[in-house]
């Protein structure tokens, strides 16, 4: 499971703050804890601040990480120039977040893919927005994957959002979701899949419940890579979980090894 | 979602002292908190005490709880004789817990369905005893069925129990037994599969989060009844949770109202 920390966006006060007063410190720490709490890799997100600021702010959050760690950073922002900025500041493995299905985000973010040999997250979506069902969104996204191939990407660069929508207004939405992500893996070999947790329990109480059962159900489905919250202890104990049942863990030892290290103490 | 609870199981050290001070007060308890946490059946079982004297405990448990509730009760035994004599101090409706392949335990159950008017878990297993794979299982299982059925016992009044094995010996277990769930539904219309926690985490470390991960996959394949502690908060949470998702709960009526009894609270 990679698991890519959601931590360092500017939608969270912190961050924000943070960003505003050029504190470095504050996103290094932001960094740190998360790498210690299992993070793969860490998102960074500053999509707060005006257009024409961001590729400025994406540079100096990437560099002051990279001069930091160096991390592994996943840099994520719907604006290609703030994309270019932080690519070129990067120093290591990256991902980009996000290309998708419209043309023109899918047109300026795919020189990116092939100058900075990044893995990227391409979203089930195009020039229609997000697909209105489960036809839709497995037309959709067979389409963005095979442009993504012919333009020389290999499958196993890509990581497919397939959008899922909140139960609330989309009654089936997940099992629709884990049958997309099934017919797609049988299709393209290597494809990874990837989500964030915002959208299936949005307008929903305890929302936590929900995206935690969503992350085990997608897990049985196919699910290799989440955007999360490192720090979200009884989150990452069922990811463990549910690797180790879903036959993803050889003898359970990334399970056991978890539970050496304190990491399955939540209730 | 069909909620046993487990709690009232003379392997837990307060119902076995209970038992044997012959204290119904305190078996009444477990009864009462089991039931406000949203039990729909109490399982009993008093399996710790010799053959000989298990039918006169049964029947004292049944005696003193149907005093206090009336509560569904689920009769708890591999002793046909505890069974019987349990059943017949229940009033009201009642699961007989359990029938199997195996030839003695079907042929003395069987009659007490009919006698009872009761619905019956059926473990997946033969006088070869527990199935050593999903193949096996697949074939024990459906026979075990077709026997019932033949019987004339109704399918929705069977609980399939599919008795997964530990992820920690048998890394195939959880997806064959989906996969066995699956199957079996589409051949029985109406068939229920139910499953207890203890056994697909044992040997391992901090089992609760794989068997709340294996509930939540469950749920997935369509496992809808649980014989479980009513009083894990965490668990229940994820389970109203894993029922939105899966559609089962029509406008997340039951996780609102779930909500609004304080039942979603676990962090």
């Amino acid at each position: 499971m990679l698991v890519i920390g959601e931590r360092i966006n500017a939608t969270r006060r912190t961050i924000r703050d943070a960003v505003e007063s050029r504190n470095i410190d504050a996103i290094v720490h932001e960094a740190k804890i998360q790498m210690e709490m299992g993070a793969d890799y860490l998102d960074v997100n500053c999509g707060t601040v005006s257009a024409t600021e961001e590729p400025e702010v994406m540079q100096w959050l990437v560099q002051g990480l990279e001069a930091a760690g160096p991390f592994p950073l996943c840099i994520d922002s719907a604006n290609p120039d703030a994309l270019s900025a932080g690519l070129a500041a990067c120093q290591g493995r990256t991902i980009i977040n996000s290309t998708s299905g419209e043309t023109e985000r899918f047109e300026k973010v795919l020189p990116l893919i092939a100058e900075y040999d990044a893995d990227v997250v391409a979203l089930c979506m195009d020039d229609q927005g997000i697909p209105p069902d489960s036809a839709a969104a497995e037309r959709v996204g067979r389409n963005l994957v095979w442009r993504l191939l012919d333009a020389g990407i290999a499958a196993d660069r890509i990581y497919l959002d397939p959008l899922v929508r909140s139960v609330a207004t989309s009654p089936e939405a997940v099992p629709g979701t884990l049958e997309l992500m099934q017919s797609l893996a049988k299709t393209f070999g290597g494809l990874h899949f990837i989500s964030g947790l915002s959208n299936v329990s949005f307008g929903l109480p305890e929302r936590r419940h929900l995206n935690r059962a969503y992350v085990v159900m997608s897990i049985f489905g196919g699910l290799d890579a989440v955007i999360i919250d490192p720090l979200d202890e009884a989150l990452g104990a069922l990811m463990f979980a549910a690797e180790a049942l879903m036959n993803r863990d050889r003898f359970c030892m990334k399970y056991i090894g978890a539970y050496n290290q304190g990491k399955l103490a939540a209730r």
